[in-house]
């Protein structure tokens, strides 16, 4: 009888009562403010709701929903690729840079700064169609091992945020992702990794071009970058892609500030959600300095412009979705 | 009793054998080619049965879901946004295109081929935010009178593709609009027009850039054309937007061709669609010849590719939404 009324009451009442949709994450002040937030927007009797259509959500990828130390996972394949290349071709290493990343030498390649690491990006991901390089990124990305955690980078993909994701499409939301990172690579495993399927990924882009090869039509990966998502260019990417503005964006570093700046300050109830990575034992502790995820106009804003910290020390139970 | 019978069989029968999804197409050989591919498609048991996530419709917009005659409707807009702007600043004229084009001498404009409509679009497009230029446009198109219509231009859509789009959205399809004409100009009508939300409208693409004017945060258009979504940039736009290749995919000029090739050439079930303009009398009727939806080798490759040659007097019993 009492299962029978449950199946009866699963239709009636919202899924909310029944069962904590963010379960990693502790019981926090963090987890409260988005909670309230979603229901809020998503309830339509509330003076916050917001439409369907309207309901938004953009994620930055490294560092929001997967780690980025020692660096960004698309660097380590892409250095991976150019030493599989230039061991059949060495004549492609045409420059210190190219030579300093074929051999492994990481602190040349960081001194380069970005236009190093979009040097080697761009050399290493070129020359091949856009479905054969996601195969081999796939493959990569879910059976190549971490250097220092022994996870493949698949599993290094941040659980409460994994059910952030689901939340929020629970709730009508659609949920993009807005990354730095290329979005070729971030396409090949968005779809298993985080449910977000390739039309709601929007990234750095490489140069395409359509060919006819011996008969076989296909769009292939050029030389160049033609767009760089990061920054100022977040809210750029995003008017390309979805041609409005969200009301809910998360990011870890200065570099998600524009796109959270811009997703909060429209009309209506927003919210702008900033990963602190806090937590050396559990993950990587960093912030203010470095080469990779930089928060410092964040952590010193976050609190005056109603932006929601998290603290993953303190608000997630449990980090990655791998074991 | 009979009520209630077709109450309960709604239900259970597919809502194709109770009314005409298309009933503004002509009983002809492109209805049914069209009708049979989709019923087969999403037919479970069908051997082409295709999953809902792989049902991607991408279609042209000028000359395939509206008129596209005497010019592009985007570039009357913009001749008249241009003499607008002239009005009260002269010196934005500075190339004897940009002076043809505020004196509306349509002939020397067209003389100067693409580039002179990019410099047209460019110079009277530019300088404003994206939703201000989009309000902007949206009422042009639903207030302004074509020359020889008589109608808006938000009228002179196609009554028989708008029903195409709503049967393909009934059917599980996403339905895209890859366009040459410019991204934020078709979004601005798209979804009152054909049911398509901005982020699945295509097209090509100005620079914006993302500033903050007096303390509110905003995407402004500038100068310089970054994407051409046009002949091989639209598989290559496709592929930046979607990031997968599309099932079906409908046109009316050569500029489509590289399109309806990819779309076509991939494995399993796919449709190719071409609109030929036949109809002098109820549109207008243009082909191999012309600077506006020239169509020569898709005439003369349709049947060999086994694309669907749609003819616009034969195959459409009504042209225009409008009345």
């Amino acid at each position: 009888m009492l299962r029978q009324l449950c199946c009866v009451l699963a239709f009636v009442v919202p899924s909310g009562l029944w069962a904590d949709p963010l379960p990693s994450w502790s019981e926090s002040r963090a987890k409260t403010e988005i909670v309230v937030f979603v229901e809020a927007v998503t309830d339509p009797s509330s003076e916050m709701f917001v439409p369907v259509a309207d309901r938004i959500a953009v994620f930055d990828n490294d560092g929001t929903l997967w780690s980025e130390q020692p660096v960004y996972f698309q660097l380590i394949y892409a250095v991976e690729m150019l030493q599989d290349k230039a061991a059949s071709d060495p004549s492609i290493l045409t420059s210190d840079t190219l030579k300093a990343a074929a051999a492994g030498d990481w602190a040349t390649l960081a001194q380069g700064g970005k236009e190093a690491l979009i040097e080697v990006l761009d050399v290493s991901h070129s020359g091949m169609s856009v479905a054969e390089f996601q195969a081999n990124a796939y493959d990569w990305v879910t059976t190549a091992q971490h250097p220092t955690s022994g996870l493949t980078y698949a599993q290094m993909t941040y659980q409460p945020m994994l059910e952030l994701l689901s939340f929020l499409r629970d709730k009508g939301f659609a949920t993009y992702i807005v990354s730095g990172g290329g979005i070729d690579f971030i396409r090949a495993i968005a779809e298993e990794a985080y449910g977000i399927p390739p039309e709601q990924v929007i990234g750095s882009q490489g140069a395409l071009s359509y060919q006819v090869v011996d008969g076989v039509p296909m769009v292939v990966k050029g030389g160049g970058v033609v767009f760089v998502d990061d920054g100022p260019g977040k809210p750029v990417g995003i008017m390309r892609h979805i041609g409005k503005r969200p009301i809910l964006a998360g990011g870890n570093s200065d570099g998600d500030l524009e796109m959270i700046e811009w997703t909060t300050s429209g009309d209506g109830p927003r919210l702008g959600v900033l990963v602190h990575h806090t937590d050396a034992d559990r993950e990587f502790a960093y912030d203010r300095e470095g080469h990779i995820g930089v928060l410092n106009r964040g952590l010193d804003e976050a609190n005056d412009r109603g932006w929601v910290l998290v603290d993953i020390a303190q608000d997630w139970g449990r980090v990655w979705s791998g074991p």
